[in-house]
């Protein structure tokens, strides 16, 4: 998009951060969007990153701080003074207010309150009681909200005097005196009738709202499933508390999307806001050590099995060719298999209820998989490996060999499929993230369990 | 969300559909929201699906119909006969319209070509000329339209007579007389100010756009960056040609982070649209079997480094016990990395330009995990191990036996990481979608690596 057209701008603040130019700062910034002036922010050195701040000055740092992410924040507020928190703190919309005092320290929440006006500061107290990742924790209270009794001209009237208070007009909601939730109009609605209209008659149903409790993930696929650009959130009580915007839905969405991804990896932790190349080695480090060693400890299980076959492996070293593959295709359908059902679980389509159709369904296509592998390697053994390879070893043709991968292979493959496909249902039952059977995971397990069905097979063929 | 209220027109619903009456089911059907009828429909029997469709008439099934996968449209389409078709595709939006198209067989869109009317089947056909994944090709052209010398008054008149044909009025665009983008308004701008006022002097500039040519993704994330509802679509000559809705951005984004998180699972193929549990097993097969079966053989590899250094083992079996931790720690540190670097490059993190800053961080991480996993092994091996066995093998201390496993643990995942951090990359270079370097495909490869250096360093000792 516009790419030549917007590289100037951005090295004209770039020279005006060089030359520490206040003014010139200003200048060149207006010309950037704030989701732009954040992202460089980001990859700004921590003098420039204050210039930047401190030179555009507190009312265009609002926005282009609520755009930062939040490990971010805290730091950024610190270049301002008492008097300029202030107006940067009024300025912010309330849901990005509570983000920023959810984010920053006990001491320096305790500062920031004492720099509100009484209504904002009780604002932010209600808004704080929600946990940051419901529907209440997530929403704003700035939408646009007028009586049934009224007429279009005084619901119009009533609008264009908050409008400054309201984030979106493109669903206005209708609540009665108690304010409860009755009803919702559109803006062309009110545009487009007459002056006299009462407002009950062009009003529509507001059959789509969620409680303030709920999870935000659960409030994103509401606004998603039914195309909605602001979904209204209720107490107990049906009173309307405030709403959730469809670029809430997006970032919850895609938030989601990349811890369930990094879960799948065996990556722990909280997903980072922090662009990839802004993380620290050690960040990453921290993230990733716990799965790697635990699982590599895991694996000495497959090991041991190994180990105790050694007899089976010295009668037919010609074995030791298929153990790493009859191993990774355990790992690998497993992990099919469970990427599968913890994405159609993610999106909704699957419930705990379905666990026996899952289980079914995985069954048949894992039996399919696992034969087509086991006829394919069992065709190159018989067929092509007696002329690549002398003999395989004392007692054991290269029919018995081909016998014992065949089967060894079916069954891992049907054994791991199934056992992937039902982990995560498991996992959510008991109330743990269904993301967290990793492919990783899943194939330290059944490494253990392919090594030994291998060794086995082989074992009883060479005794026959 | 509200489910115990749902529940009850659901099962009405399906009693009707039971009962085979039409106007019970029509009736039944009003109760829910479209996006409800189409999830229902998915799961009905095909007798049933016709049943519903055909009792709730053309026009509430031209909603339906819209919501549905793909590959479930054509179908439903032909449960209709000629006359009731010419209204359901007069009533389709156009993108939804030229999605239609663009599912059905080549026989099925002359057919339906021929219902349309004269200006619907210039729309489409001009509208089918984009590729499916552009923004052309996702775009809707029922967009607000006005020019700057109107004033307030004739905007107001010229949307309200073309209301019924825009999507969304929460932005309006303004054009030239050539109908090129200018700027463009809120609703609220308009009605809020004075019938005599220009639009000129409200208007603000439409600084975001995209070329119609341009990649479907590429326009969802200017949608969610700039947290736009709509973003308006143009040629080469910035005439407006349409816009692309906040509602395709959720969708083209969640599409994305589906086909990922597969790609990542090594399942090859589209993306399907129908939920899981109305996928065939057959289907599922086939998305999963190239892969499994050709990293299968890939594995041979690692069996063919371990039959050739058969001598090595036979000398200290005790190297059973780990080998296999040694080689599934690269292939899950190198997924970790992957998973990261593919997650960096659809955030749009990543740049082919920064593969240097990538790789020189991946290192680092992988040192000190691989330093990590080291010192964890060598300390259980040298301190508890002698404990829980005799003796290790012939000229092989169970120190040796340690520094063995801790180089080749380290020189694995440092390698494997880094190796996990540049392919994504190098994908992308080569034009391929960063998330083919699946972590199943990248384990299969070094776990070749990690067995010749575990073998080659004991082997090395062993020779000492």
């Amino acid at each position: 998009m516009q790419d030549a057209e917007e590289k100037l701008p951005v090295d004209e603040l770039l020279r005006a951060l060089e030359s520490a130019d206040a003014e010139a700062v200003r200048v060149a910034a207006e010309e950037l969007h704030y989701a732009d002036l954040a992202a460089l922010y980001e990859n700004l050195e921590e003098e420039q990153r204050e210039r930047l701040l401190t030179s555009i000055g507190p009312e265009m740092a609002t926005d282009v701080i609520a755009e930062l992410p939040y490990p971010l924040i805290e730091e950024a507020l610190n270049y301002f003074k008492p008097a300029q928190l202030r107006v940067l703190l009024g300025n912010l919309s309330d849901d990005d207010r509570v983000d920023v005092f959810q984010v920053v320290s006990e001491e320096t929440q305790r500062r920031f309150f004492a720099l509100l006006g009484p209504r904002d500061k009780e604002l932010t107290r209600s808004l704080l009681k929600y946990e940051e990742d419901t529907a209440g924790g997530r929403m704003t209270t700035q939408v646009g909200r007028i009586t049934a009794d009224m007429t279009v001209k005084q619901a119009l009237a009533v609008l264009r005097r908050d409008r400054e208070d309201t984030q979106t007009l493109a669903r206005i909601f209708v609540v009665d005196e108690q304010g409860r939730l009755v009803g919702r109009v559109r803006l062309r609605d009110l545009a487009f009738n007459t002056w006299d209209t009462p407002v009950r008659t062009i009003m529509e149903e507001a059959s789509e709202f969620i409680l303030a409790t709920a999870d935000q993930e659960e409030a994103a696929r509401v606004l998603s499933k039914y195309d909605l650009i602001v979904l209204p959130v209720v107490d107990e009580f049906h009173h309307l508390l405030g709403v959730i915007t469809y670029d809430d839905a997006l970032e919850i969405l895609q938030e989601e999307s990349t811890e369930d991804i990094e879960k799948l990896a065996a990556i722990s932790g909280e997903q980072s806001e922090v662009a990839y190349l802004n993380t620290s080695s050690t960040d990453q480090y921290r993230r990733r050590v716990f799965w790697l060693v635990g699982l590599a400890f895991v694996s000495i299980g497959s090991g041991y099995v190994m180990f105790r076959f050694s007899g089976v492996l010295q009668q037919a070293w010609m074995l030791s060719l298929f153990q790493p593959m009859v191993v990774a295709a355990g790992g690998n359908s497993g992990g099919q298999a469970a990427t599968m059902v913890v994405r159609a679980m993610a999106l909704g389509e699957i419930s705990a209820g379905s666990a026996l159709r899952v289980a079914w369904k995985e069954a048949q296509t894992g039996l399919f998989l696992g034969l087509s592998l086991g006829i394919a390697v069992a065709a190159f053994i018989s067929l092509l490996l007696p002329h690549l390879a002398g003999s395989t070893g004392a007692h054991f043709g290269f029919l018995q060999l081909a016998a014992t991968v065949a089967v060894a292979a079916t069954v891992q493959v049907l054994s791991a499929t199934t056992l992937g496909a039902l982990l995560p249902i498991f996992a959510r039952a008991i109330k743990l993230d269904p993301a967290v059977v990793s492919a990783p995971s899943l194939a330290s397990m059944v490494d253990v369990s392919g090594m030994l069905i291998y060794f086995t097979i082989a074992g009883a063929l060479l005794r026959l």
